[in-house]
């Protein structure tokens, strides 16, 4: 039962979140079953290489290994699990059955099953990251270097409590998942560069290996050359947990970024605050105007996915844990890891979608700031009055805010009639009191931090 | 791309943990995604024949959608669901294609999508434990009875801090988890019996039904009758989340108890203490001995997929986090429910496999028993010693452990020589006389216990 | 060092949240390292009186245990603990220290540690959900029942995606709350009840107390029925951990509904919404009108403490597991299941303080729900067309409210336009054709349901 | 009620596991309630010491908010707090009345209340880091390095599956803990070094200070240099959660190393295995010989310290989502990651005493290695003969190991029986056949492996 109707597959991943084919075919090229077992191979022969290199075995062995990996299949080591009833002395028996009765020895010559598994899932994870992870991450975060810069200029009312607050730009609200998205594609690279293979053996003294090696670290070394890693400090059965772990804590750390993106999109969504929107489809004929009313599905999405996946990091710290030179307890679970990054990954490429259609309502937007453009001046208004020695500044502002909203004058109005408070006035400069009257320049440097944060992470991430 | 190798799969429910096929297409049959569309269309039908018998609608339409959903498949509704991309709107018009005119009007008619989605996952999650979780479940309950009784008078020594306290018997040891075991089917029967299902439109006041009922809710409960489920108090959008929450839970902390009867196998099978292992296959000819040596794999499996799948009960305890009458961050996440279930599945299926092998090295465990039989009767002597007044029972106790140690006697030998302590000897009865000098009968009411808690979940349960 | 300035403490609940000292000398009763002691005490007492009662000690050693406990602190014990190194150990010599020579051996008589325990852990924290998390939830209850059935006829939009649905009532809303938390503390109550308590000792085999007793399972009822506890089907030298895991799941699951409404209270405090507030302090001159702007610290904290509180249950279920008759993995863990417990009460106190206080902003509530006035009438108006044979219906609303959009005319005046629906119009009955002109008609049932879902839960709860 | 018996404290952090006043002291200095207050305060002065050297005030009020902060209480503060209902406007309230008018103005200038919480618990958390937990964990490091290096060439078995494998040396086991906790040490290191400040205003924007400097940024840096902190590259009212989140994965992956390397102590003190114990303490007379029985209580602790630690990192993940500029979803949680810090330091310290103790025991860890000794030959043999060309290396061993089982004869007797293999035989080397006959030759490069990374981690770590 190789081939399946789909739609009789358990995991939301293989039937739902699996339609684009262009994303899936990605995923699977690393993550799936069929690439796991294709990277397990390439381990297998980046060993003889080094054996061929050290004059273990003749470069024609690396021949005959490479052309019978060529023709493996999953299907066919699934196969021979079923006799062997272990899944890497299938893949060897698979591979030993295409080469001649010379290689054959070579074949997984004096390594433990996990050199195979633990390396190849360090390579395909790392290979993975570099040519997937990253370029899919750096789409997003061009698309929102875009949007910072084109709305560096767009005020804002800030929010803070879900209460209107002093105002920034969107551009600025935006440039901060800049940094944060930048600060975790770092993270994700970092963590991913660092992965680790070993060759040390069954316990991780080089014991097998040591029958035929003096310096059986070295041999470890070529192997793992062969395949762009480096081995850990130490390793017992398996890699030190703990390169993985970060990895993977990259990854859902970052998850967090985008879910707390799109939980602002979502809010910023909602009707009574019409903020942001997304760009009729072409279909919808002639109108680029917002729709009345539109679902945030997409955000939403986001948001569950990462609430589906960030507790699976609990499982990464759990598997820390294994007893003495290994417990296997680890085995099955590490098998869900592809799950968490194409939970991860689908996101990502859903929120490119859904970013390149984003669309910002200038006039809501206008709207909701005005509603509290007055009280926002109470603000600067205070800390100008108290650093120019005002006794009671806090006191002053909050009565004059009171009278602003029962009279519906602004409080510059109101200043001018206060003798006290219009001493005060006199006193600051030209663009103290443009800011007092002009609530919409109160925005700092919104504007230039927005620039500086979107070059720095262009600079930093070459994009 | 509807047929796909399996292999090119992400999760491993779908490739490695579906390999079984006779346990694949139970999981299928109530986890997969046509499965889930089944079930909704199985609402969609309760809905019109709850409208016929209110005469809404004739019975005649009620054919027609019992037909229409017959024929119905998953990739039809999928393909539906590319031009609406709504898929509650695909499966309605995938179903009104295949009916009449008249018929038409009367599917989904006053419902919202959650009315139908999660009703159709109660009714599911409701199945799948009745008609699979809870025999399956029975069916591995059957066997540890079965153990605990065969092994009632096997003699193991007790364990505590992993080291040898005073003595059990393997049966009473096995007994622990008929107990738990038994209590985790009774939750997961219960809480599967109150999922609940709703009728109440897109907020939950009935806004839509009332357009054409007085009492909605009796239109509801008719509704929800055809599906053996009852409405919940209240509901807004959607079903109240604690009951699925309660009934998660119970499968989870179900989930930790077979974890823990694995790691307990796990520990008896380490090389030192080899209590327990697996019966040969058929095909190992001729032998029924346990092998030298032989990984717990199986116990191992078990112990990670708890470690995978634990955690994800924290999605659903986020997923009671709804914003007003619904937000729908608990779309995509709710989805991967059927995952957990499978997980659960897999690894019980995979113990009753297991259990039905186990096999008692009786004399390992007699043997390490041994090891401590002088020690363990350190305990009652101390106790008997001080219940009959003895001023100092514990040091006196402690100093005859060390003699024993040194002199390689019985504590039984050393006490004739102490005539201090032969006073006290004299005054016990015969069965504690007899405790002091076979240790293995300080089992204390160890075998009736087995029997007993074995009769009363046989009893509880039906089995 | 015993007496400390509480802000040395590290653990917020043992200064900030400790600041109330009516909600702290609650917790502390039950909750606090001496209330622990005291209960522990008080095992030890049902334990002689059992045992006077089997004829084993006379009646005079209950009254001198009782009389030792009484005066036993929990300093004393500790003090204790630094030589013995073994916290029950400890408890036993200070309470055998004031016990006369006759007495002394029959405290802690044939028990393990953990009789005493866990025991002691199952009463505190059963009396404890009785005599304070149950009375606590229900003055909540009350508080919650009380908004319901005043706002029931306040209309407020329904929201779903955080978009405009259709309208419900606020009293509705917060019906919801009613019967997930009626659901919740009925959870609480249950599993509270089924705690357990055990005399088994040290490896639930009765070994020890089986020197004694025929029957050790009727003395182990006798003590525990002193505590008003039962024993479980079976446990080893601890309680079966399942009973526990489900008394903190429901706590935990408990915890979510509180904040699934603050987070709802939350939101609708927005600037932009403001449909709901806090009554001014009695300090604030002559005001009941809702402030201009008040941030939802409240409620923010309530989320807060349960995104703190909530992954704890991770550590519950990881508890479940413990290896053989157990190891002792899970004894500081469960040290903090008090902290979860007061972090739990901390947050439902606050609740009914903010609850107290809730204002509806009327005027609001009304202004938003006519932002959507119109296309409200949208969802009925489809539903009756197509149930009255409109070929179309969906795409003929849509056109509409387009119009209704553009002119500003409202759907009812559009009808009377279009010879083709006014058709239809004609076989509406009275109460539709009402609800198509009043959309604050269109509420379904909400005003009666939250009636009933009052009433039902104060009959279920007897509040 | 300030002062308090620490038994009616909640948290065990605040009673059980405070009691070693030299460990509370240290904790409590970085990591209480009252050690927050005083690092706000520093921060409130690093802020006045820019102003001065911004010429913005006078050093005289540098002078005064020194004396005041130095004079000021957690008391006071949260005395204060009861009238302002403001934490942060409780402590400037407090600062202000200390100085003298002129100065008022100047405390908390143009900043936000975060500002001061954020900017203060990235200084405390680093420099606790530096001066507390870096220390303390390179004080255990030390004591590992030492064991794997007096144990470097003592054999141990080597165990997969809980099985024996092929043997290392206990050093080398140890010197994998030395790996991973000088990794996890660096991780902290990190981690913690990259913490940062803000001086950005209510929404980042520095709107406020912008009133007053042109480049509110180099102002932003002045602050923070006094603290020894930089900015992050974008801030809303916080910093980004990021850095934070990153150096509490560093601890809770540190906690989960040593929690591995406890569960294998206490598994290697298993009554059956018994290679390692504690040294008797000086009070127990005259024997530093094993116990007899000896629970690994502090190894248990340390594991259930993790298991109730470990899940809080799901707050720190949940805490990355904060909406808009802010939500203070965050507040009350992040109050609770001393406890984790104080956990794991507790935990830390506890190994360092119980490492400090450790005795192997060369006898049992002998014992158990001869057990396995002849079928530890099996893969050597069975490596060599592949290599040599046998055909069929597995099965000729197999047969081997069964012959060797059932006769008693070693692998090396047989294989000089059988004519087929000595021709094999006669082919290997020197070094081969050594390690064929003694098994315990047969540990790879365990013993160098360990004197490297013991090296390679005292030069990265410089200890």
């Amino acid at each position: 039962m190789i081939e399946r109707n789909i739609f009789k597959n358990i995991s939301p991943l293989d039937h739902r979140y699996s339609l684009r084919k262009e994303n899936f075919e990605d995923y699977s090229k690393y993550l799936s079953e069929e690439a796991k077992i294709k990277y397990q191979a390439q381990v297998e022969l980046a060993l003889v290489k080094a054996l061929a290199k050290e004059g273990i075995c003749s470069f024609e062995v690396v021949k005959e290994v490479e052309k019978a990996i060529e023709e493996l299949t999953a299907e066919e080591v699934y196969e021979e699990e079923k006799k062997t009833r272990h899944n890497i002395r299938a893949l060897v028996n698979c591979i030993q059955r295409k080469v001649s009765k010379e290689a054959k020895p070579y074949v997984h010559f004096t390594t433990t099953s996990f050199d195979i598994v633990d390396t190849a899932n360090s390579v395909r994870y790392k290979e993975c990251a570099e040519e997937l992870i990253l370029p899919t991450l750096k789409e997003l975060q061009k698309i929102l270097m875009e949007i910072a810069l084109r709305e560096k200029d767009t005020i804002q009312v800030g929010r803070t409590h879900g209460q209107h607050a002093v105002p920034v730009t969107f551009g600025f609200a935006v440039a901060e998942y800049v940094s944060r998205l930048g600060n975790r594609i770092l993270a994700i690279k970092e963590s991913g560069e660092r992965l680790k293979g070993k060759m040390t053996g069954a316990v991780g003294a080089y014991n097998a290996s040591h029958l035929f090696f003096n310096n059986p670290e070295t041999f470890e070394a070529e192997v793992l050359e062969e395949l762009g890693l480096e081995a850990s400090t130490h390793s017992t059965q398996i890699v030190e947990p703990e390169y993985l772990t970060d990895f993977i804590h990259a990854l859902v750390s970052g998850f967090g970024v985008i879910a707390n993106f799109s939980d602002d999109m979502r809010h910023l969504q909602r009707t009574e605050i019409g903020e942001v929107g997304e760009y009729f489809g072409k279909d919808q004929v002639g109108s680029s105007t917002m729709p009345h009313k539109r679902n945030p599905i997409n955000y939403e999405n986001i948001k569950s996915m990462w609430k589906e996946f960030m507790p699976r990091m609990m499982t990464l710290y759990q598997d820390q844990i294994s007893e003495h030179q290994r417990d296997l307890t680890n085995s099955a679970s590490s098998r869900f890891i592809p799950e968490l990054i194409v939970g991860f990954l689908s996101s990502v490429n859903r929120l490119i979608r859904t970013c390149r259609k984003l669309v910002v309502d200038q006039e809501n937007m206008e709207e909701n700031f005005n509603q509290s453009k007055e009280m926002i001046v109470a603000e600067p208004l205070y800390i100008l009055l108290a650093s120019l020695g005002h006794p009671d500044a806090h006191e002053a502002v909050r009565k004059l805010t009171l009278e602003a909203q029962e009279t519906g004058q602004t409080l510059r109005e109101l200043i001018q009639d206060k003798e006290e408070l219009e001493a005060y006035w006199q006193k600051l400069n030209q663009k103290q009191k443009e800011l007092l009257t002009k609530p919409e320049k109160y925005i700092g440097i919104a504007v230039q931090k927005t620039e500086k944060v979107v070059d720095y992470w262009q600079g930093i991430l070459n994009i």
